[in-house]
């Protein structure tokens, strides 16, 4: 597994703040959004007396209110169709493990999450891309350039939507254009749509489930992470209604014995999270977003779409090589004892060379500390191009 | 990955039991014990407000107490060496992803913990085993039978130490041998030692951080579920003073973000848990051992070894086919309304031609529920042998 770039980030963010630097992550996803309180409670109020296995799917408890969850957005599943996974992160395994063999392709839009293109090389299969393009907001290429990248070898295509890292959310022609290439091809779609309840424009949301036709192809990939702002309790779900690749995925459940309990007691009380909590979250999300994108556009050379989901946004910034800059945010710079940490913008793309000149920010601080934090980079461009 | 026959029988036990049976669980090693008050109370006493991602190594707080816990074993570690994991299953997957290439051999004792084979072809290993035998109480073979299965592809040997299916515990002699063969031949020690907390006789518990001269060989497997009756929470450890090996693990931890937080607050308190706890919870286990092994014993043609450790048992039984026994048990009989499920012994063993007259049981079930059980063992045995 290569080495991220962000790994080093890190460590360079960890020595800036033992020398009394203040650091704003932009480049996390860990909201500072609180827990819903009948999250917390659930783990409070535990009554058992013996913290046991719980079935590898999961407790049909949660799978049941799960189902609930989903009808709200037009999802009609049955409890049978969720597994449980320990994250998100161990539904792309599993669903990567049980789909490919070694040397199957799969094609993912560029930029994408860098982790699943990590998972496909543990799963020994072999990532290809059809790219998408800042200027163009991010928005997916013509069939053609699928087409392009479809072998005998092909056997599955990756969204994430609303995605991560660019906020882009895909119109219904934009996956009704994925179905058609995905019934022509007999692929399946792996869909990541744990970001589906910070979509933030009146477009609608359109899950893989949505489309006609490839019912069973799809294989949904979710997380109560986000959601709830639980990234800690490890819980996802993998959820399909294909029988046969729900019976290859329990495999690997099985041997892995169990997603965690306690958080699953947690996930289950957070599905009644109230409509009240939600909307509070999302009008926050969105009041951040805008303040960013609209401050991140004022400055000179800057530019950042608008995303219309999730809580990331991919930023051009006026330099040559973005990742040599964080870290020089990290280790050369600061602006009255505090600066900044992005992720690197190629660390998304499958090819290393592309997006130099990106950064992903997440907004996931409060307005005060965005403030803050675009005050720290527009010191640090002016510092670091007149070097 | 191959279907192991537990999984069938777990169908017929589900179907026994919707036909209103009573199934006593002698196959699996989820203890009846109550998890101890202090690990519940740390659940309880949650006073977080965002269940945010934890480190990808593991709280810091829990690394510092669980080398507190080894210290106690005489094991001497320092926080950095361990790396807390989700379950000891992904410390066994790990251990395997970081330290072997496709096609690599890594030799294991026959019988096994299934599992271990299972994750070996997630990873694209080869398993090569040795045998033991349950007439000679499953004692490691010669050094010479090791040396048989080692070629240039080798790559780790896995032991399990006190051993899980056998309850087999390795002498100083038998671990200085393993030492002996590993350095030798400079392979990685994989230990799982997990039930350390449950040896039943007055034999030193030899660690493979014991040995001496290969402790850049040794990965050891460890996890709070069996120690503490958490095996829901989805803590273990993988513990290595190889740096290059922590280093390779660290990249399939931070892909995979963290383990679960709240499991590790519970782990955490777990390590205070009183001796008095242990000791109880151990006085138990034995008697319960005690117990089984000699009621096995007392019916014709079944033989069980003393297990020395853990809490589990591998028993000889009079048929041809433990596995059809087993399903039989479930499908085709019940004495007053009660039957069993066991573990069929082959799927333990690498090649499933062996083992086959042998099951495992574990003696998770209170003393009272042991002697029912062996009571249908012995009126099936009976029935079965007489159809």
């Amino acid at each position: 597994m290569p080495e991220s770039p962000i790994r080093k980030l890190a460590k360079y963010a960890d020595a800036a703040k033992r020398n009394g630097v203040k650091v704003y992550h932009l480049n996390i996803g860990q909201p500072d959004i609180l827990t819903p309180e009948c999250g917390l409670e659930a783990a409070r109020n535990l009554d058992r007396k013996i913290l046991e296995y719980s079935p590898s799917q999961g407790h049909l408890s949660l799978r049941t209110k799960l189902v609930s969850y989903y009808a709200e957005y037009g999802i009609d599943l049955s409890p049978d169709e969720i597994i449980i996974t320990t994250g998100g992160s161990e539904a792309v395994m599993f669903a990567y493990m049980a789909c490919l063999d070694p040397g199957d392709e799969i094609i993912v839009t560029d930029p994408s999450y860098a982790n699943y293109m990590a998972f496909a090389i543990s799963a020994g299969a072999v990532v290809k891309s059809v790219k998408t393009n800042i200027e163009d907001g991010f928005r997916l290429p013509s069939v053609e350039e699928f087409e392009k990248q479809i072998t005998p070898k092909t056997k599955a295509i990756l969204i994430c939507n609303p995605n991560n890292p660019t906020g882009y959310l895909y119109t219904r022609n934009e996956m009704r254009q994925i179905r058609d290439i995905v019934r022509k091809h007999n692929l399946f779609l792996f869909s990541d749509e744990v970001y589906r309840d910070f979509i933030y424009t009146k477009a609608p949301y359109i899950s893989a489930f949505h489309l006609e036709g490839i019912e069973q192809n799809v294989v949904l990939i979710d997380s109560v992470s986000k959601r709830y702002s639980e990234c800690g309790i490890r819980i996802g779900a993998l959820i399909t209604k294909n029988k046969e690749v729900r019976e290859a995925v329990m495999k690997f459940c099985q041997a892995r014995l169990s997603p965690p309990l306690i958080g699953q007691l947690i996930a289950e009380a957070s599905v009644s999270t109230p409509h009240e909590y939600m909307e509070q979250v999302y009008d926050e999300y969105l009041d951040r977003r805008n303040f960013l994108v609209n401050e991140l556009n004022k400055i000179d050379g800057v530019f950042s779409p608008t995303p219309m989901g999730a809580f990331y946004t991919m930023v051009k910034l006026p330099v040559d090589d973005a990742e040599k800059f964080c870290e020089w945010c990290l280790t050369d710079f600061q602006y009255n004892g505090e600066t900044i940490m992005m992720a690197p913008g190629n660390g998304f793309y499958t090819d290393p060379g592309e997006g130099r000149d990106q950064v992903r920010m997440a907004y996931v601080l409060n307005k005060e500390d965005l403030g803050k934090a675009i005050v720290v980079l527009r010191k640090a461009l002016e510092a670091y191009n007149s070097k």
